[in-house]
């Protein structure tokens, strides 16, 4: 058990008023505990509690070292799992749980009326976790390092006349080299008019002269995500297009560089989405300009226009502003970023002026 | 929206005395509309009411085709749509949720007094899923065969020395040059002791003389997966290795010829458990014979000694024995099976009889 993240979990159950906690999250477990587990559809469960009993319960199909910090109690595929943690919450108080604990659960132990309340206070964990230690502040920054140096990789193997998903497909390899074995996240490329379409991935548009190269990818490195998006142009690029560039690109400065420990989320989105008003694209920047990032891909707390917390030193988001052209071009440059005592610093380092390849 | 699976989800909820469900399960939308959309961490929910007035909840963050069969209600990242959700739910009346709801949702909405009551109803969707329509078995087929192919194609490509990721990482490509761009699981490769380690992947271990090759692996293509196992042996094989494989082999053989409909998923696991025990190795096989699959890898409906349903035309699992000596070799044959109107169809056609390889 990593005690100092436990504790903090702690203290800020206390501050809600909640003296116990059941965490499904293999995300929150293994920010805990160091320890992955996948359980799929079993339970697989970590019971907090504020005077410190606490209990993790493990399908004996998996195996979990020794030293968890928590008693383990076992079960197997034949038990109901909620009843057995039934045993160990406290049946007179309120039962805070995390924000993807799975109805099937859920609903199993408000039946065994198993707590008098139950509450969602995932908060208490997320907030703690999206403050990263300097542990987690090390892998983060070696993460982004190995998503740099991919970027770097791939874009020498871009082709006329390759698709999309060929593109994309060399991922996984360039990254297994720098020991980062799974993505986080399917990495999207777009060609063109594909780059503007939401949510987009890879698909079978073959590479042409002029179209852009709209590039988000991202690796797990021990553990921790990284997430970095480019857009380049092949053989040339057109006035309209690099106007849209250097938007988006003023866009993404003019909010990295306000950051620092007191400035809201919303007026860093505010920030970037003005520039991008201004030079009359408003209506085509359609999403948040950021996301917490860490263990997972997206994690508490977004650079958004709702937002109105205040960025704190160790958090760690994307700042990823974009511009999409209906059937013509789609922009987006994307860092990580650190908020550090005084400021921030910059996570990516992959060179973000614009660049006609080819 | 498919109007056979729809109605047949509405008979269940009938049969179930539920007049409204919720499903929020991106696998069941994607069964009910053909529509494939991963949501994150938003809302993305298709409300089925047995009157017919169905609605679906999107983000404008994601496209949708216009003919969804249902009314589309669209929400923005700065509504809460639940709230939303909320005013097309009857209040006064029971609510069905599907068993993957995350708390965050199910526990705002009973907030917000969404419905008077609240019911895990995922079996309406999952016992209807469970059973393959002709659309779905045609692609099941086209999967496991895409499947059969790359084991071939893999197993040429193991060599003296490489590691078990090495092995692993070649299978995307395979995959892929038959359409298939996705793993149904992340592969399982262990060699030698490793592949008798529970819910192991693959790993830097080199392959030796001797060693077994335990080969588990499944792609999605056109949304439906596949799943199969198989164990090889490295340049020679020892007489209690080859025991180990033909009692394997054997268990795996009796529990697939007396698959038809109306046989008990319990008594299938136990002809199978049955002849591991005799073998003097009941203790080395420590998890279910086997479990559903379609759209998902793992659905609802194992084949384990606690499921006492009987098995229905059109289903479709896997039968996967094992035997796993730890420190020495791990033995585990998989075929996905369909239940037909009398008997079974095996859907992998890959050889299963004890190969050396090398």
């Amino acid at each position: 058990m990593k005690t100092e993240r436990l504790y903090n979990v702690i203290a800020k159950l206390k501050e809600n008023g909640v003296s116990q906690m059941l965490i499904s999250d293999p995300a929150s477990i293994f920010y805990l505990t160091g320890k992955t587990i996948d359980p799929g559809e079993r339970f697989f469960a970590l019971l907090i509690k504020v005077n410190g009993d606490n209990k993790i319960f493990i399908n004996s199909l998996f195996t979990v070292p020794e030293d968890l910090g928590a008693d383990k109690v076992w079960f197997c595929d034949d038990n109901d799992p909620c009843e057995i943690a039934s045993e160990f919450i406290d049946g007179d108080k309120t039962l805070g749980v995390d924000k993807n604990l799975p109805a099937r659960f859920l609903l199993r132990l408000m039946e065994l009326g198993s707590a008098s309340d139950y509450k969602n206070t995932s908060v208490c964990i997320d907030t703690v976790r999206a403050c990263k230690d300097n542990e987690e502040i090390a892998l983060m920054r070696e993460a982004s390092r190995v998503n740099d140096e991919a970027m770097g990789e791939l874009i020498t193997r871009i082709k006329a006349g390759m698709t999309e998903r060929e593109l994309a497909s060399q991922l996984k390899d360039i990254y297994a080299s720098s020991g980062a074995y799974e993505y986080s996240f399917d990495p999207l490329v777009g060609f063109g008019e594909c780059a503007a379409v939401g949510h987009y991935e890879a698909g079978n548009t073959v590479l042409c002269e002029g179209d852009c190269i709209l590039i988000d990818m991202g690796c797990i490195k021990d553990g921790y995500c990284s997430d970095m998006t480019r857009t380049f142009f092949y053989k040339n690029v057109s006035d309209q297009h690099k106007k849209v560039y250097e938007t988006v690109l003023k866009a993404q400065k003019a909010a990295e560089s306000m950051i620092k420990p007191g400035v809201r989320f919303c007026d860093i989105d505010k920030t970037a989405r003005d520039i991008i008003k201004q030079a009359g694209y408003g209506d085509k920047f359609n999403h948040r300009l950021g996301h917490s990032i860490g263990i997972e891909c997206h994690e508490y707390g977004d650079v958004s226009s709702v937002n109105e917390n205040v960025v704190k030193e160790g958090m760690i988001f994307s700042i990823e502003p974009g511009i999409y052209i209906e059937g013509d071009v789609g922009v987006r440059i994307e860092d990580l970023v650190l908020v550090t005592n005084d400021g921030v610093e910059i996570l990516n380092h992959f060179d973000k002026e614009l660049k006609v390849i080819g």
